[in-house]
């Protein structure tokens, strides 16, 4: 359990450090971005690099529905198949599975649900999230769990959950152990366990215990920014944060603004990634001074000569790309627009994150 | 006229020189990507900079149409809206109101159409043409010529557009001594007159004379490519290849496929412009070695580790991106595909006109 060093902590939760994965060192804290398919949207790996990131997302769930991960580890693994050479994690697949997957059934093997394409009927159990997620070749993976608090909010819903995620992620830990065993330390990738339980401060607490005791190499923290209000996943990050084993990694699943990323941060959060700085991006709403949230459509911007933020170091601002002319290009379905966009709201989460590090 | 210095002719019309602008200079044979609205779609400047071209085209028509020359003049012209800083060549926006708008009426006055969005009525003039293309700040600029051969192939019509060619050539040039009179040698954009004539080789070889004895900077020969054989195209190029100023560069407008580009740049053609490479390049249609037209969409290519095309050394071919990873990115509609494809038909072409460099 050396993956990770901490170079500062300081007064209060906060703390920068080094993750060490097979593929390179992580700086920490971080932001992760989701490249979903196996890139960040409309950015090439040298885009993404030039952002200042390490590490980057891709999502199970998707790779595993299109094209399949027998296909992308024929085509080099995620890394090679999206060229991205740092580190990549893959998630569990369980959030998607249980956001956009449609006639889903949870049972205690797994969860059985529709492919949206073939119509087919898939089943992705615990072993099989960690064996997809090993044959995609991903750096860090995360174990399969049962996420509540999407519409059910009821507390036997929830403690329901709850148990399974901790039984399943006993599966978890024994099947990567199984598959892993012939590795070297060295070329193993890293496992992180989910901490679930909704809004509920105790079951929380006793969630990441289990998580925190059950051998993994990082914590995450699942089942939030999934509809409850900023201050009640304020109260979860702030209960839980006195309790992280400060020895290893602690990843925030999900999250999400600046203000979010600002107290993550200062509550023992090493990592976060989220699809809303892209996605966003894709449709002209940006970061600005202050966290503004800048719609670059408006017409107020047709002849505004100045970049997105003034001062900002990413591409599109360095180069002096204008508001006005990204707003044109927005309004005629230019796809560099959304690339542009892309680069700064990457590198505005990037900046927060480094201002953190020492 | 001291624009255009040859470096080498060889024992066919092939020539390689320099073309000489207020912002650098231009090797050729080249081959010119379109930015229609401004930027090479879904491209950075540098990533078009990336595939060794020197110069890109912009597409006065949309440009006036939205967000018009006024707006892009305020947000630094072409070069400040787009973040080009090499030459900039517009068209006179003749072809675009030829082909697209809706609605139009030639006069001998100029051209009057309907605006696509806001659906009022517009009039492009040999003046006005001139006008929106000096105030977009563009370093090489085209006179507004009246194309014929996209529906009407009568001889009287084609005969018609060609007086209608020259008497607005004359307009043009009188208008482009006026707005740049007071500008120094070194700082005024080259004027291209067009020459026309359909297929008629005999109108061809006319046109080019009297385009050669307007005093214009450059030659450029339009309505080729607009619908008839590649055979037919060949015998206009071939026509005219004997009779042109040798020492003022030649231009053909919208051409081609490969096999146009070197036909052209054999018979004396200096440089090309043409949307099909970045076009078909976003429908996923690359070309490969010798030549082959490459649907990457299809399922053959589902497993395939290789690049486009093996040696070629575009970023998206030396980065290894697969054509696997090409079609399945395709498949599932990420921008990405389409600017990688665009990066290696661009640099695909670019070779072709590099050959033919000395």
């Amino acid at each position: 359990m050396h993956n990770f060093e901490i170079i500062f902590v300081n007064d209060s939760f906060s703390r920068s450090g080094i993750l060490k994965t097979r593929r390179g060192e992580v700086k920490t804290p971080t932001f992760m971005p989701d490249g979903t398919r196996g890139v960040v949207k409309s950015l090439t790996a040298e885009q993404v690099k030039s952002v200042g990131i390490d590490i980057v997302l891709a999502n199970t769930y998707h790779l595993h529905l299109m094209p399949g991960e027998a296909v992308v580890k024929k085509l080099g693994g995620v890394h090679g198949f999206g060229k991205w050479q740092g580190p990549i994690l893959t998630d569990s697949g369980g959030f998607q599975v249980f956001s956009l997957s449609k006639l889903r059934k949870i049972t205690e093997e797994g969860v059985t649900f529709k492919h949206p394409v073939t119509g087919e009927m898939r089943q992705i159990t615990p072993e099989k999230s960690i064996q997809i997620q090993l044959e995609l070749g991903a750096d860090m993976i995360v174990a399969f769990d049962h996420l509540t608090g999407l519409d059910e909010k009821s507390r036997d819903k929830t403690r329901e959950a709850f148990d399974r995620t901790h039984r399943w992620l006993e599966r978890c830990v024994t099947e990567f152990k199984r598959l892993t065993k012939d590795m070297k330390a060295a070329d193993r990738p890293l496992l992180f366990g989910v901490v679930q339980g909704g809004l509920d401060l105790d079951l929380r607490k006793k969630s990441l215990a289990l998580v925190q005791a059950s051998g993994v190499d990082g914590i995450a923290i699942g089942g939030l920014s999934v509809g409850e209000t900023q201050e009640e996943m304020f109260k979860v990050l702030e209960a839980l944060a006195p309790h992280y084993d400060p020895n290893r990694p602690h990843f925030l699943l999900g999250v999400g603004t600046p203000s979010d990323l600002r107290f993550a941060f200062e509550h023992g959060i090493d990592m976060a990634d989220c699809v809303l700085p892209t996605r966003n991006a894709r449709h002209a709403t940006v970061w600005g001074e202050n966290d503004e949230i800048m719609h670059l459509t408006n017409a107020k911007y047709i002849e505004d000569t100045l970049p997105i933020q003034e001062g900002c170091d990413c591409y599109a601002c360095a180069n002096g790309y204008s508001r006005g002319f990204l707003r044109h290009q927005f309004k005629v379905g230019e796809p560099l627009a959304g690339s542009l966009a892309s680069i700064h709201n990457l590198r505005y989460l990037q900046r927060i994150a480094e201002s953190y590090r020492k």
